[in-house]
């Protein structure tokens, strides 16, 4: 038997030799994040999944697949954050860190600092 | 001369031994962050944040060393994704791969797949 | 069909919570990665694994696994570097760099600079 | 003042844009972390550095700026691990826990299993 927990993924997949611009990668990729029907929010820096570790698994390596497919050298990186009894951290984390501190946790570039 | 690029940063600290939960520690270090000045976003798994090299490293020192402080072992990962032109990765590269897919990108827990 | 491309792959398991020094968790992961008949190389900050997507994922599950079961929360990052045509990364990478700059590429703490 | 802790630092610089073989870059990046006189190991993916903050994270601008200078869009990724105490982490990670297990830590893929 194999655990079901839900955990927090971050994906980051690049594909090497395809010019300094990823974005229609990037495109394909997300188009396959959001087919899978798991949570999930994009981000400035990656893409945040969250799922058991089979259904992490699966999409991670369809992106990586994809990517492969365009590329013949790809980098993949999965960041894997497992607490037990989280079950909505895409979401939790953000909203936990902002009720401590009393507002939202962004800025930006155009806010006067 | 060095060059003022600004450059986008996702920032993660952890320090262990400080028990399974993170947030007193990560309450702080977003204080610290906010008073960089420097745009940024905190997401699910770390903090994004903006700004050239030096004032990049800075912040990232100071969050490394608060958790230092409170830690005898910690382990921080900065990632750097500099491209020349880009001034607002914070908010353009979400927004570009939005207005490509025609679709905001998230989804969150509760949405039905 | 999947692709049975040999990959190299970094992992890095956390448990939070263990205290400060994680070399018993380390210990009892490096046997399960031993045990998988795998190629693999310990390095300062991580093991590198070379084998097919599903083999190593096979691997890092049992390692992240291990991770939880002492642990409440754990950060697990799984680094992939996939490249066409490549099958013996974990010592080619090094040799080739080696053999381009000719010499060793490792200076140990105690050589004068 | 600032503390002079001895770091084990993991560098990553990806140049996109230059074809799906990095060997060049990497070459020229190795002479640089060779030129630091700080110690370091080449794994099969990434530098392991090891000195204190402001040593390592000027090497690491100096590989990060160098692949800048040869591509538009440059991915680089510090890891840091600062244990108190810890000064010989490039050599002592691996060997204390070579000697907890009684072995050396590495299979060749030409090991059977």
């Amino acid at each position: 038997m194999q655990r079901r927990a839900i955990m927090l993924a971050e994906l980051s997949v690049i594909p090497l030799g395809k010019g300094t611009s990823l974005s229609d990668e990037l495109a394909e990729i997300l188009k396959l994040i959001d087919a899978s029907g798991l949570a999930y929010q994009l981000t400035p820096s990656g893409t945040c999944i969250e799922g058991d570790w089979d259904a992490v698994m699966r999409v991670a390596r369809q992106c990586h697949d994809h990517a492969r497919s365009v590329s013949a050298h790809v980098i993949t990186t999965i960041t894997i954050e497992d607490e037990q009894g989280a079950n909505d951290k895409i979401t939790a984390n953000v909203v936990a860190l902002e009720e401590r501190l009393g507002r939202k946790l962004k800025r930006s570039a155009a806010t006067p600092s």
